[in-house]
């Protein structure tokens, strides 16, 4: 890593890079803003006052803050993020962002300007339902993996694939945030007294725990295909036409259901947030996601598998189901630490009133329990609803 | 991969070499014999006329002659083999000989000499049984196996380490000629005519199909640990004292089952050749080997687990049947492979009877798909000694 070269940009900077490239006409006149939240990245805004178009400019910074705390982050993520975004973009131009340029000293990315969408998380949360979100993550999901796979690549190329994705760094942050600290009294969680019940019978639960060690071992030791590693709806642009995936910078070689499983968490959060007659179109984009995601990897499989057992019988069946259970128990982690980790989600923290916050989390931390201890033995989306609608105030230790 | 620089080595060349690494003193009367088999590698033996004691400069050959066909073969093998043999003998120094020295652009390896070991394929076969085999392999797999993986790691480092060993080359050679040629009506295989019904039996088998596709998709995605890749007797120096592992070109980030079950299947291989009453002293190794990998394996698991979740209940146990069925199933394709496939085992082809040869290799057949089929309700190894105890000359069709 040129540490030695690497600078961060200022406004200036970052239109003198947008024309350099050639990126808008000599003599245009640009505006710059950054408009990034400043944790983890700077992210420049570059428009062209006359005709309103625009390209982003995204720095990785050399350091993450989180509730105050700063620690040094690698900014190789930047090479990641923008490596994966390509190659996603070779199988699914239509749902990630066209990348124009990266700079990997600088840990630079430009890309294309998604500023007329909305982030998903904030527009569900105002009550939008976005009804072509879960056909296009499903097909997404679907395309990224099986072309990624032992399926659909030659599978001596995957290998060297994999090899530019080993990110050692920002899976540690999956490992402690999402399948660790959450489950064990660590100095990162986050939740409200209220909930402290609750959550030291979750510390204290066996059952859960070794289930969620064999989840988490899953996610350190299966290289299935190039996953996003962290599709939760705040890393998706959305419009009712149009689905745009972000941020890939978590990209690694890891196990089919994590993307699948993360979504549905976060959709599932979105729901416990909403009153019960408003929760139908967040359901319906759970089990839509899993239609299309579903038929559109066995219509690859079939039509494009290279690997020369494709055609057994009964092997898609099986491995669809393995991908779903492990999705399930994958959202079930998901669930749980945007509960009581470091990282919650507006969904639930945004409720106003405290009681029904409360409950909320309540139904969570059960409905996450329930998700990871019982996947073997959901078959199917509707399944996951049923699980859903039991969940109680009474919470965990209902 | 400086293919410029790169030229086979001569005896003298060897000679040079050794006097260059300060390996005998100077003036010391050398002699050197070129003693590998020559399809692979060339392998000189430098030796101390005075002393007798020596070393082994090993080279790989940029191409593989097998059955008369030469096709090219990466030069990268060299360096897989002596950072295996390095990443070994710093958990198990006793079970691998020492490297002296390599040389990546001439695919070289200097190494201890151990000619006064037997190669364990060639004892078993002449009707040692080499007492203390099985305690030995089974330490050198729970110890490297465990160092290697997220138990016994920093889990970060090991991501490196994973990059380090991508052998996609090395790798492809197992996915065919283990998990894929031989369940297919493929031009590699190589079989007596009068195995003909058994075999095409065995290539229309559906359920053995679907059961040897999972087995291969572990193979290609499941990165546990550091595996050796390719621990048959063949590969294993011997004596009734001592045993050194040696050939770790195939090693890999790989799965957990996968060494043992090749050692497991490669005795079962040889016990096939011998009279039931010669049979014990191997069937045991099996048992020990076993028994040795799994307390040495837990006790590592309950001293020096880097994981938080160690300590679960229940989770080794687990673990443990899961490497155990994997191994299992990895045993059958291998016995099945080396009875049909391109690269045969002595102890089945040495058989001089032809009678009795076929009645093994029938038997082979029909172990190795029972092994596959039946692996997740064999639960320990007494339950694979009563398979092979009803393993009948009827073979694959029985």
């Amino acid at each position: 890593m040129s540490k030695s070269i690497y600078e961060p940009l200022t406004e200036s900077g970052a239109v003198a890079l947008a024309v350099r490239l050639g990126l808008f006409p000599e003599g245009t006149p640009l505006t710059c803003r950054e408009i990034g939240d400043g944790n983890l990245n700077l992210v420049f805004h570059v428009v062209d006052q006359r005709t309103g178009s625009g390209v982003i400019i995204k720095q990785a910074l050399p350091y993450a803050k989180v509730v105050g705390e700063s620690w040094p982050l690698t900014l190789k993520r930047a090479v990641i993020e923008s490596n994966a975004l390509r190659t996603f973009a070779s199988y699914v131009p239509q749902y990630v962002p066209t990348v124009y340029y990266s700079d990997e000293s600088l840990a630079i990315t430009v890309m294309e300007d998604l500023s007329h969408l909305q982030i998903a998380r904030k527009g569900l949360i105002e009550g939008k339902t976005f009804p072509l979100l879960s056909e296009h993550i499903g097909e997404f999901i679907a395309k990224t993996l099986f072309y990624t796979s032992d399926f659909g690549m030659n599978q001596q190329q995957k290998k060297q694939l994999a090899q530019q994705f080993i990110n050692p760094e920002l899976c540690k942050i999956t490992e402690d945030l999402v399948f660790t600290d959450p489950f064990f009294d660590h100095e990162t969680n986050n939740f409200e007294p209220e909930l402290r019940h609750d959550v030291e019978a979750l510390w204290k639960d066996e059952a859960l725990h070794l289930e969620t060690a064999k989840l988490k071992r899953k996610f350190l030791t299966e290289a299935d295909a190039l996953i996003h590693g962290d599709l939760h709806t705040g890393s998706i642009f959305a419009s009712d036409t149009e689905t745009k995936v972000i941020d890939p910078e978590f990209a690694f070689y890891g196990p089919f259901g994590f993307d699948i499983g993360q979504f549905f968490a976060n959709l599932l959060l979105n729901a416990l947030s909403r009153k019960e007659h408003e929760q139908a179109p967040i359901l319906h984009h759970i089990e839509k996601t899993w239609d299309v995601f579903s038929t559109v990897f066995a219509n690859l499989w079939n039509e494009h598998n290279v690997e020369p057992y494709a055609k057994t019988n009964g092997w898609l069946q099986d491995l669809l189901h393995d991908i779903f259970v492990d999705a399930v128990g994958f959202a079930g982690c998901e669930v749980i630490r945007r509960t009581i980790g470091l990282a919650h989600v507006a969904d639930l923290d945004g409720i106003s009133d405290k009681q029904t916050r409360l409950e909320a989390k309540r139904r969570a931390l059960q409905l996450g329990r329930t998700l990871i201890l019982q996947r073997d033995s959901l078959r199917n989306t509707k399944d996951i609803f049923t699980t859903f609608a039991q969940t109680s105030a009474e919470g965990y230790l209902a």
